[in-house]
């Protein structure tokens, strides 16, 4: 696909058919502001791109029967969601619908090369499987903050190797396709929002607690990425003052209280000094623990376990509040790896932001876990890609 | 004035003309998107109105002279800033140029009818001084949040009295114009915008440190008011876990640790305690300690004094550096009546942020003082209804 909208009506028109779905003629004229034979003109000018299709006629409202049009089905997006342990791939059609989804284990820390490997080969699989002939398109995601209008990872602390690399570039010639790169959280903000659970909400956050935590900001429909596409890097927030030393050179930052690398390392803690012995059976069958280890130990009714994550979620919670009554969202999501904590986690963030937070800021906020699980983040990249394609060259 | 722009075209071009100033046909023409005959019929039209004026003609620019163009010099603007101890009135052109200026003494808790009497008879000397006949729109700013919309104080915690008082309708009836209400903080981040340090900057933060504390938050140029108009509402971010009692109900919170109140009680039982000749001696002179007091004793190399602003300053840091990480501003702002503390309260507030945030949202960011002192909250007003009035209604 090389074709892209001529001018922002014919971009409204592409967006409203991605995120509703086939339309007739005369349902799209009652959601743009354009007159009849504007909107004849436009509709007719994206048929001859191939970006849309015709599609029968519509019901009759009355009147004469309207042409029904639809995106090009043909149309393929590549979703990618490079995580720190772990690669999502799928294919979507230009609805955003998920056709096909693999993930692999994967250390982010192998560099740049290694896992584009990796995801070449995972995206040939679904070639291979007839559900894409080529890419029209790829948004990808990773665990640090981009540069955003290059796509290119900016000192990523949990991925060395990356800093400054090429990813929009680089991938762009091997896919043979325009290229999208962003945040990871991000993304998967972006995924709730289109198919999830902060569908038609203007202003929210995404929490991402995985290996690390991160929070995607979404300001009147956009996500906002801040001046150097840092914004949303609340991992680093400090949570207890003087608390424990970070990776980062501070102390008592977030990700050092709660993130999937400090709850497994206090299972293990946990495991060892004889608290758990859910936890050290654990332990002594894999080797290692991780967050899975503690949600599987929580509900099987440890009560170290569910200490940690309710300690864990305060922790979150004490961020959050002030971030909520700084921003004032209409939703605040919780996702990610550490979401298989459930509801022992959600109770202890709520609490505490309903705590510690204003009413004015609170009273109808609604706190929830994300639901579209490992399909948020690759769903957010074909919606970033989707973004650039219908939008204006 | 009752001519509103009829299409977003004249919109834009009447916020060219007030950010700008007079501006000739073809430069303006060098600005918007329009074609050359499109441009003149919207121009032609704003003549029509009244809204804007011709001007004689421009130096050439190689050929036919082409037409000034200006807002006209005859349209007033009311700019009203209450604060907790006083109230800012101000008139201004539609380049939003302050043609004059009051400040009175006042105390917000006297509730609206009491302060808007104030506020009216202030506007009265302001038109008996000859500086307006009538206004064609005024703003006005509240301290606490407003129910944008409908122009209406909700909750507001300093403000007995307020909650609910219809401002914008019964101000609209007395002075007979359009009116737009907004909280003070995000006011003065529309001035500062507008003719302060904060010109041309697209996403900054600007923090207003007066009796109480609060922060404007601008988003790719708008204010961002968040879902129930409380976005900015930072006095009561927790700086100091298990800390000071507040008036809100928890612990610890900004306000409590430091603002104008808290600096003045802080003073008082430092200057009782002995701990500062300097603030004993003006304790007994006026009764009572302000903020003002403490920065002369400062400036008078008073050790308490110099102590109490550097950990104020501290707490405010340990809030800001959390908001600056997640937000990734282009520059934060700091302004409002106790920056009278000045740079030593700044080197205090830059110290802890630059500690505590990440590098990358560090980096760039200048952290500086407001530029427009008691004028960027009469500016911002004036530049709230603007906004209003410069748009398709």
């Amino acid at each position: 696909m090389t074709a892209r909208p001529a001018n922002a009506h014919q971009a409204r028109l592409l967006k409203l058919l991605r995120d509703g779905g086939p339309n007739s003629r005369a349902q799209l004229g009652d959601q743009v502001e354009l007159s009849r034979s504007k909107l004849a003109v436009e509709v007719d000018r994206l048929l001859g791109t191939g970006l849309v299709v015709a599609d029968g006629l519509a019901a009759s409202r009355g009147g004469r029967r309207s042409q029904n049009i639809r995106l090009n089905p043909g149309l393929r997006f590549l979703g990618v969601d490079i995580g720190a342990t772990s690669v999502d791939v799928a294919v979507t059609n230009a609805e955003l619908e998920v056709l096909g989804h693999l993930n692999q284990p994967m250390d982010v820390r192998e560099g740049p090369v290694a896992v584009f490997e990796q995801v070449l080969d995972m995206a040939g699989k679904l070639k291979a499987a007839g559900l894409a002939e080529g890419f029209d398109g790829a948004g990808i995601g990773v665990p640090g903050p981009v540069r955003f209008p290059e796509g290119v990872p900016v000192a990523p602390p949990i991925m060395p190797g990356w800093d400054g690399f090429p990813v929009r570039e680089v991938l762009s010639q091997e896919l043979g396709c325009p290229i999208m790169v962003d945040n990871d959280v991000n993304l998967m903000a972006m995924g709730e929002q289109h198919a999830g659970v902060a569908r038609s909400v203007a202003d929210f956050l995404c929490v991402k607690i995985g290996t690390g935590i991160g929070c995607g900001i979404v300001v009147g429909g956009r996500v906002y990425r801040g001046t150097t596409g840092s914004a949303g890097d609340i991992g680093h927030i400090q949570a207890v003052p003087g608390g424990r030393p970070c990776a980062c050179g501070n102390r008592g930052c977030l990700e050092a209280h709660f993130s999937g690398a400090a709850l497994a390392r206090d299972a293990v803690q946990a495991a060892q000094q004889g608290l758990s012995p859910e936890l050290a059976a654990r332990l002594e069958t894999s080797g290692t623990l991780t967050a899975v280890d503690v949600a599987a130990a929580a509900t099987a009714g440890d009560a170290t376990a569910l200490a940690l994550i309710r300690e864990g979620g305060t922790h979150v919670g004490q961020v959050l509040a002030g971030l909520v009554s700084f921003f004032n969202p209409a939703l605040l999501v919780i996702g990610g790896g550490v979401t298989g904590l459930g509801h022992t986690l959600l109770a202890a963030v709520r609490t505490q932001i309903y705590r510690q937070s204003l009413p004015l800021a609170t009273g109808n906020l609604p706190i929830v876990l994300g639901e579209l699980g490992p399909t948020a983040g690759v769903t957010g990249a074909a919606r970033l890609i989707s973004d650039h394609l219908f939008s204006p060259a």
